[in-house]
């Protein structure tokens, strides 16, 4: 019997940062401050003062397992706290700050943090919910004393700045190594029903998923990319972009409080960004900025569309807008997120620029790491070429095994997480995600995936954006509703049906349209259909 | 004190086959058989061998733990042993067949392997180690019946034949998950002095390899590539491909026997070949073919050389005649292999070709995961920027804690691998090794680097190859000696010398120059220089 002999190394969220900074020393950090003006620094400086903030964190008695909340932009000092706090064995947890009051007070409630990192922006957020932050022993501004707003802050609450509690202390400090399963960071799921639930990844999990990010059937992470992460830091550790970057060497560009099209287009052009990575909502922003003003984007290669599903409108605008691949990708707070990514063969990519946006549509092909499989609603694997549509289920080292406190969740089943989304495998092996399990339609038996009616209504000029969403019917039980922003007046509903009607099955066409100003959203910033269902629950009633 | 709550699912090599298999099913291996023709098969169809041979392997009593050799080329059937005996938990050892009879017959006293699969080819050197293989329970062919040469089979050993074996054994398997700590494969290294030393890799320790092969820091193995690995199966598992391909979903061609310019080149252009792996003799054999027979291989992209280090001729010929880019890397056995890989930055792209291929000649970055150091004869760490010559010390969860069998090893210190290698770091970050601890010169108390007077020489259009090694001096203590393949007959010491004069310093100017119609080599293709030395021990001694 022989016995493997390797050097029992753990995979440590600390080693990207040692590896970072002892390889890239010189690597640029660029970072628009809360307050607007642009701060530089390199890998060097971010490493010396991670340590800084580590020698704090320990001096404030933070123990291993204890808990550190950040509520706060993409910025430098954000990312500090990114390594520092996991770094010294502590947990990370980044609070959604768009979260609903009573949701805030639940997670906080559960964490239950020692100390707080919070961006001027967000203090009214805790002036608004003090009793919950009274047991929070540190509150750390994240600024300088300039930096800092001229609010009166509340007197209950001993409120740090960030550069003046860290400046004392010492640079040097030695990063511990200890078990790569320990608790590394925790993020909630928005949760569109209920409340939001506490995933809690590893130190192993998170470098297993930003080697994931970093390879090269991957968005290309590398010594010579540029990334501009738009997605939150607060929003599944910004999808793993801060490690993954520091472990390849990007140069990184951190947006701060700047998510309008304009703050974000001027960081694009002027850091000479390869690769960016948003929601859908954000993305469009920088599109409209561009066309409106005219802007070229020519070092943009890459922009990695998540959170909601793509449109071919959006993957059409970016191509002809912004001169870059958009790559749609899917993931999941539980999946840390990267589950999908949407690559072109080479031999797709002598296909013209029409057939590649409707492969595009898709979500792709999982990385390596990344387990799938489609079961039917009794639990039975679906296999075939093309696999017909049944449940997304997942397994892999940087996916969740549980939720944080609740034991009896159904979401798992034989191992395997049922991510609730309703998927198909095509001929060609991809994936694509047809809807949500509970956003899926169910008319007289027959499902209709209210995305691919999205899809199809969005490419019309007659439409800004569009959802549909199922409203109980009294004969067939279900009927699909369309709520559309319009783009001008003279849009109506005979002149959407007539644009639908060619393009999607004659009982797929929505009962009603129904127009209105903006869409709701959610925490995430996706469409909550879950609003429009019950906003509109009785419209076939009558 | 808050738990990590991720899947704790193993990285398992079967993992990599089944992610091979369930996502690129269609995806091509491209074998040149060692009898000669061309075999082509999909991933699917590796898997469901893969299956039978497993099958296979458990009914002849393997069990976890045992060892199965392979002495063989690179072919799909090596491919399908690579993951079968891992993947049932045995533990895969490829032996070097150009390896001295009596480093075999030791090797194989230490393996105890039960099962030895063996390339026609290599049938004599069973034969001739009869002894040895009697205690194998079985010696299988890789081959048909068809394919098998018209030799008298030894009547001591039971042949069997691969296809007739595997046959009628059944595609269905479950691959077992188990601990990723266990062994997966070894492989032993050449050694220049004493006997070889075996490394054994986990499983743990191979996918976290491949998975930094993959890196787009790395050589950029996608499912775009088409990856012709050049280097033998036999040496360090070809460098950890057979893993990084599978990964990616890359095509790969398999040379199989036909290692030589005409053959490997006929691939390289057949099959479009975007990725090579190989040492320098091999490379210059294709690049020297298509030289001479004007070919382009307009496809391929990148050769990555190790092995040896790369010589400046070798970097320009890889530009101007495969119009590739010449990846210098470093790597070892006890490193899986892979240390060092050397990148162009953006702003070093602009550069002119002779100023890049200057770059090209260090050894350049490690990849995530490795982790290096340069210490003092005393064992200091050396700073500073650049770092001054010292001992390259490595680890990392790819790196050897030891070796097999030996537990008084001197090669570890204080948890680090002492790589036997004199490295500097440069200004821009990149290391480069300056020498074999044990090749390098010491000359009145100074150091002189045999790589540097090497590669200097190596320009100059009077050598095809050359080595210098330190021989012992009355006064000096050591003194360089050069043995040079010259191109003609108009080659002399004093035209060396002239050439060289400027280049290098006065004192490192070899004493003598001798003449060569060939350089010895080790059994891994690398100049043997203690051939050299104890050839020539006593040229300096009159």
């Amino acid at each position: 019997m022989i016995k493997s002999l390797m050097m029992d190394d753990s995979l440590m969220i600390s080693g990207i940062l040692r590896h970072a900074e002892s390889i890239y020393p010189g690597q640029e950090i660029v970072t628009r401050l809360v307050a607007g003006e642009i701060h530089r620094y390199t890998y060097q400086q971010l490493g010396e003062r991670t340590r800084k903030l580590a020698n704090a964190l320990l001096e404030a008695g933070i123990n291993v397992g204890d808990t550190v909340t950040t509520i706060a932009w993409n910025t430098h000092r954000h990312l500090e706290a990114y390594y520092a706090v996991s770094g010294i064995g502590a947990v990370l947890h980044t609070l959604n700050p768009r979260l609903h009051p009573d949701q805030v007070s639940f997670i906080l409630g559960e964490v239950k943090p020692k100390i707080v990192l919070v961006d001027t922006t967000f203090i009214p957020l805790i002036e608004a919910n003090l009793e919950v932050f009274k047991s929070v022993e540190k509150v750390v501004v994240l600024a300088t004393q300039q930096e800092l707003p001229d609010l009166p802050a509340p007197p209950e609450l001993d409120l740090l700045v960030y550069e003046e509690w860290i400046a004392s202390y010492s640079v040097e400090y030695e990063w511990p190594v200890f078990d790569e399963l320990a608790a590394a960071a925790m993020c909630y799921t928005s949760g569109t029903t209920g409340y939001p639930k506490g995933v809690v990844f590893s130190h192993r999990s998170t470098v297993l998923h930003a080697m994931g990010l970093g390879s090269a059937n991957g968005p290309g992470v590398s010594e010579n990319s540029c990334i501009l992460p738009i997605v939150p830091m607060f929003h599944v550790c910004a999808w793993g972009v801060p490690y993954a970057a520091l472990m390849a060497g990007s140069k990184l560009v951190l947006p701060g409080a700047g998510m309008d099209g304009k703050s974000l287009t001027e960081l694009l052009v002027a850091e000479d960004v390869t690769l960016t990575l948003g929601v859908p909502t954000v993305l469009q922003g920088v599109i409209d900025y561009c066309r409106q003003k005219n802007i070229n984007t020519p070092r943009l290669e890459t922009a990695v569309l998540g959170g909601s599903a793509a449109s071919i409108k959006l993957i059409k605008d970016t191509d002809e807008v912004l001169g870059a691949f958009l790559l749609h990708a899917w993931g999941m707070t539980e999946l840390s997120p990267v589950g999908l990514a949407n690559f072109l063969t080479n031999p797709e990519l002598e296909l013209s620029k029409e057939a590649q946006f409707l492969i595009q549509l898709k979500q792709g092909l999982p990385p390596f790491g990344i387990e799938l499989q489609i079961w039917d609603e009794s639990g039975k694997v679906l296999i075939g070429n093309p696999v017909e549509r049944g449940r997304l289920m997942v397994r892999g080292p940087w996916v969740a095994s549980s939720y944080f406190g609740i034991s009896d969740s159904t979401s798992w089943e034989d191992g395997w997480f049922n991510t609730g989304d309703i998927a198909i495998r095509d001929e060609d092996g991809r994936y694509q995600l047809v809807d949500r399990a509970k956003d899926i339609i169910k008319s007289g038996g027959e499902w209709i995936s209210s995305i691919d009616i999205e899809n199809t209504a969005s490419s019309s000029p007659l439409i800004v954006a569009c959802a549909v969403v199922g409203v109980a019917h009294p004969k067939w039980g279900e009927r699909p509703l369309m709520v559309v922003v319009p783009t001008d007046e003279q849009c109506s509903e005979s002149k959407i049906k007539d644009y639908l009607e060619d393009k999607i099955a004659k009982w797929w066409m929505p009962d009603k349209i129904v127009f209105v100003e903006s869409l709701p959203l959610t925490a995430t910033a996706k469409v909550s259909k879950l609003t429009l269902r019950n906003q509109y629950s009785d419209v076939y009633q009558s």
